[in-house]
């Protein structure tokens, strides 16, 4: 053990919790305004606690069943003695960033909105800061996650680096299981909240959105903050581990020890700084335009990346020498990589760019045109990805050493590249997040100024914050989806290691793709996405139809309610939200479980290799098309509603809102949900791979 | 050579083209019916002709300059000698079997509706039969093809068994080349014109579906044959030979010589004489419920199956022996497996299952559910095809003597065993295809009967007639895609064998799926089926756009046209429809061909094969979910408009109208065309597979 380097690490871990209190104490500070405004954010964060608790409830009790089934297995020698508890551990970690994530958004919307009134610079100033206490809880925790860990593995049981490795990959599994909730859960949560308000209450009853006598306003609220705030945290929690972890294991199977072990982890200590460095260079004037805005926040991002550039070829040589510096290549590699594939999703879903233009154009022929051009614009969205994927991870293998025609002896340095690629695209997440996730908070802004009835000047700052959101949940979609393909290739390369492993005679150089074992495991793994997009969007449409009911129920039943005099029963809504959320992520689930363990059994851990292969291109690409269509639908609704091609009310603007409807649940429920998918398929077969090994039919 | 064996395979050809002629002349000698009919009959043969020619025309130019540069490239010793002449002759089959196809098609509609004057049996004779010709010509062509190739390379030049097999692979470029312009340009042009009617002549002029008024109504009928029949019959004719030749090179590779080699041959003979058979058994009363019309074409189908199933035994008993009778399970998986994926699409959009009646549901909620509804289901659907070709490529593999774990010494069997499954599943093609190309057909009748004015109960009649054609549809392209993969899965096999030959350092056991290069190009093959699925989406956005202008142009400039008087001008929108899916399809041409070769000369062969897998893969996939989608929305509008949930005109009638017109380029262009895809990506590879072995950039 390294202990200068490894207090560094625990330092940095723990420097971003640190700066993330600060921060959280500065947004606490500033007032929620007026009593209304006080009011409607208690509703909302109590919707949102009371989402959560139901949450934790059902994980709990999801967590203690794993907890055993992994402790029998455990002793039965089919799992390693570690796992059941870091199972916990990881999950009550991820749990906590969520938890963290969701408190200080829902504390921040309320005093967005009152910042707002004073300007537009201490708007976006509390908004980001929250945003930025997210971003940095997840990255301090998912480190401090690792890193005590490795403490306890090695100076407390004093284990070899190599027996340390491989212990610590299957300690993804509690961030990956929570992943599956908070995105999952989250995105049927916030889509059924929206769908269902805007059907009835829009469509039916003619109120305008964020009309406070909509009783389904408070869960649509609620479920910004559920779906893009925990949601998004949590899935990107799990990327950050499990690309450090699946780093730090393919160092040691590449031979570089220790040494390469702990540069992954210092890797992204150093992106924590960097990350607390960038966000002190988000600040604006008083200019309302997007453009101005984006490049205030883009000025941290952009800081932060440089400087782990920098200081990445510092680490790489510093602690493995000149004759690895390739490595540093690879840490490159993934940081363009990341950036790229963002403003690329930005550029097919702006309405300040021809496609999404074009798109809205489609809308004069009617609904059926602009679905068609939505699907088509996704699809065609999804090229450039790939090839900025496929370029990363070719590069980042050859940088690293891995060579294409020596195969065998090279891979392991290789493999290691791209999984350094991964954490390279990952390190700045502290900032990349904190501007994701301010996102929502300034949505809530803009709705509590709405319900609230603040000054026109306000609402209209609250506006370009929260439009400034969507251009950056954008890039952010696109952001969680690379990283997460990235994640799940260095995954399934840490399990082809752990399988060989467990048995020498599989070799990793011989998993022909002609050997129908695998051909077949991946074409299974190829439909995944596609049944998992499926259930979820019916589960989606099903959880809808229940708050459209309950809905039409409380404006028949509760007096008053239309003239502004009866007061709505904002919780049930919430309440049902949540409860179908639960209920409906059941099916899913079991299918991202059983479906590597299943293939495993059937066809060998050569099937679940290609099975994860499929899926991981297959997702990636799915994942990215139903993102990108319902972003560009989005948009091009909201161009039209901005005055354009007839405005609101207009029969160009009815087609656009069946696009944005449409694009709904895949924005916001598929689409990310399949990150977690591809991610959790290669956790879980990680986590089985005795069973995998071991139990064989054909 | 074994003289006896080939005679019989050449007999079994010529009888197919006999039987088929036969059948013609018995369809000729029905009468057209009354100088209207005949004038309508008239107009849409004059009208697929235009289209024919001008299509050949185009097609001409492009034979003529890949001829040129296979020439060159194959004087240069970068390609087989035979294959410039095998592009000509291979596309000039494919041509003639899509001109009698169409020829006879649009002899038989008019015939049909005459027919049904006297009795619903008659009727589905004069169609069934015209079908019977279309799938007797494919069947016929494609085996004399491949068996007069044979002749010649054995007889005239005398080369080895191994030589003719790998010459006569690179033979399905011509056949895959025409596929692409009939099934692409095609499928373009039937949306076109359908889309382009229905938005002026339905939706703003308000005359019904078929109305002679209407300026498109003939290029709509048109395009029934152009889709349906022309593009059709290409797409299997490919497949029918790519599987052919496929196998007998996998044979010579397995070491089976000549005896292999004809065994493939013999089986596409059998089926052959089964299909004759089946259709002498095709016959109905005067009931017009669908379940005893469809019994009624299955009890053909059914027969030809068993046929083959007991005579594939035989076949292989007496040509290889009882050692290698494994041959015969895999025949039987792929013949099996063909019948349950075109059930299974089916039981996904016939509005007798619950699928579609729940999707029809969906109406009541308006556009934007029913086209959430009819995505997820398209994308449920895509599980069971996936798990049936699984199984049946896995099982075949096994019974043809292939092991999954001594995978390197035993491929060569199991792969050609994979071969023999897809030339069982084709096997019985001719008749398969019959009830396949009897729909438009039906669907043509129909439109005469209404356009003519004839009694109510002969519209009766060919309504049941054309639903039925619906339902036969809808398996037929879930056996075109079940087809396309299995052929495509193996002539990818036989492109490994191909490039083993020009570089034995290539080893096919050594096609790691880790390899980054392999990984990669899975990646890039993954997404060419969606950004084909794009392309050729928009295409028919735009030509149908033109169309819409054209008869917006009609009715204002010609007097008298709304009522009647005025004679619209029917060729100018075959005309515009013909130029636009010719123009359309240059595109999406460049990528199919375009992106194996670049892939080769950036990734090597390796990555070829991660790309054909993964286009094959997700192509399978995204075929299905597009096809059953739209399929089941199709449906879905016809359940409403038979009465149920509001029927014709009801809200839940115009939300399920914008769902039938997404459906309407998903099923029947870019579902469709994705199958030509992935065989012609491997085609491509096989063709230029000297190129890709020996020009390299990593």
């Amino acid at each position: 053990m390294n202990t200068g380097l490894t207090l560094l690490i625990l330092a940095g871990a723990v420097l971003a919790l640190i700066f993330a209190g600060y921060l959280a104490k500065k947004v606490f500070k500033f007032s929620e305004g007026t009593d209304r405004m006080k009011e409607i954010s208690k509703a909302v964060r109590e919707g949102a606690n009371a989402y959560l608790k139901r949450q934790y409830r059902g994980v709990a009790i999801v967590f203690a069943v794993l907890f055993v089934i992994f402790l029998v297995l455990a002793l039965c020698g089919l799992m390693n003695i570690y796992t059941p508890f870091a199972l916990v551990l990881g999950g009550l970690f991820s749990a906590l960033a969520g938890f963290f994530g969701m408190k200080i958004a829902t504390a921040a919307n309320a005093r967005t909105a009152n910042a707002a009134q004073s300007s537009l610079n201490q708007g976006l100033k509390v908004a980001f800061s929250s945003g930025a206490v997210m971003g940095l809880v997840v990255v301090g925790l998912g480190l401090l996650y690792v890193v005590l860990w490795y403490l306890f593995l090695d100076l407390v049981l004093g284990l070899e680096i190599r027996d340390i490795a491989n212990a610590m990959l299957t300690f993804g599994i509690g961030a990956s299981t929570m992943a599956l909730f908070a995105r999952v859960g989250g995105g049927i949560f916030t889509k059924a909240a929206d769908v269902g308000a805007d059907l009835v209450g829009k469509v039916e009853a003619g109120i305008p959105e964020d009309d406070p006598r909509n009783p389904a306003v408070i869960a649509d609220n609620v479920g910004d903050n559920v779906g893009d705030v925990a949601g998004m945290g949590a899935d990107l929690y799990e990327s950050y581990v499990g690309s450090i972890i699946s780093a730090c294991a393919l160092a040691v199977a590449a031979g570089l020890g220790v040494d390469g072990f702990l540069v992954p982890l210092l890797l992204a200590a150093v992106g924590i700084v960097a990350s607390i460095i960038g966000t002190f260079f988000v600040r604006t004037g008083e200019k309302t335009e997007q453009k101005v805005l984006l490049s205030a926040l883009r000025r941290g991002t952009y800081i932060s990346a440089v400087i782990v550039a920098v200081a990445a070829f510092f680490v790489i040589w510093g602690i493995l020498g000149m004759e690895h510096i390739g490595l540093y290549g690879a840490v490159l590699c993934g940081l363009i990589a990341g950036n790229v594939i963002g403003y690329y999703t930005e550029y097919s879903t702006s309405d300040t760019y021809k496609p999404t233009r074009d798109l809205a154009e489609t809308s004069k022929t009617g609904p059926a045109t602009i679905i068609i051009g939505g699907l088509s614009l996704g699809m065609n969205s999804t090229l450039v990805p790939v090839i900025v994927v496929g370029v990363a991870v070719i590069a980042s293998f050859l940088l690293a050493g891995g060579e294409i025609f020596n195969f065998a002896a090279t891979m392991n340095m290789g493999l290691y590249g791209i999984a350094l690629a991964a954490v390279g695209m990952l390190s700045t997440l502290g900032i990349t997040l904190a501007t994701d996730a301010y996102g929502p908070v300034a949505d809530n802004a803009g709705g509590i100024a709405e319900m609230a009835g603040l000054d026109e000047s306000v609402r209209e700052r609250t506006d370009a914050l929260d439009s400034l959101g969507n251009t950056t949940a954008a890039t952010g979609k696109g952001f969680a989806i690379g990283s997460a393909a990235l994640t799940a290739l260095a995954l399934i390369a840490s399990f082809t290691d752990t399988v060989t492993q467990l048995d020498p005679s599989f070799k990793v150089a011989e998993l022909s793709l002609m050997n129908p074992s695998i051909l077949i495991g991946l074409f299974v793994g190829a439909v995944l996405p596609f049944v998992f997009a499926a259930m979820t969007m019916s589960s989606v449409g099903r959880a809808a139809q229940k708050i459209v009911v309950e809905v039409r129920r409380q404006f028949r039943e509760i007096a008053g309610l239309m003239e502004g005099t009866g007061k709505p029963d904002y919780a049930s809504c919430v309440d049902i939200c949540t409860r179908s959320a639960q209920k409906e992520m059941v099916k899913p689930a079991i299918l991202a479980i059983v479906a590597p363990i299943l293939v495993g059994i059937i066809l060998g851990p050569q099937g679940v290799v290609g099975l994860l292969a499929g899926a991981t291109a297959c997702g990636f690409i799915l994942a990215i098309m139903m993102s990108n269509s319902g972003g560009a639908w989005d948009n091009a609704k909201k161009y039209i509603e901005a005055g354009n091609l007839g405005g609101k009310g207009s029969e160009n603007h009815k087609a656009a809102v069946v696009g944005d409807t449409v694009g709904d649940p895949f924005k916001d429920t598929s689409g990310p949900s399949i990150n977690i998918l591809i991610k959790l398929l290669s956790m879980v077969a990680i986590v089985f791979a005795s069973i995998i090994v071991n139990v064989n039919i054909l």
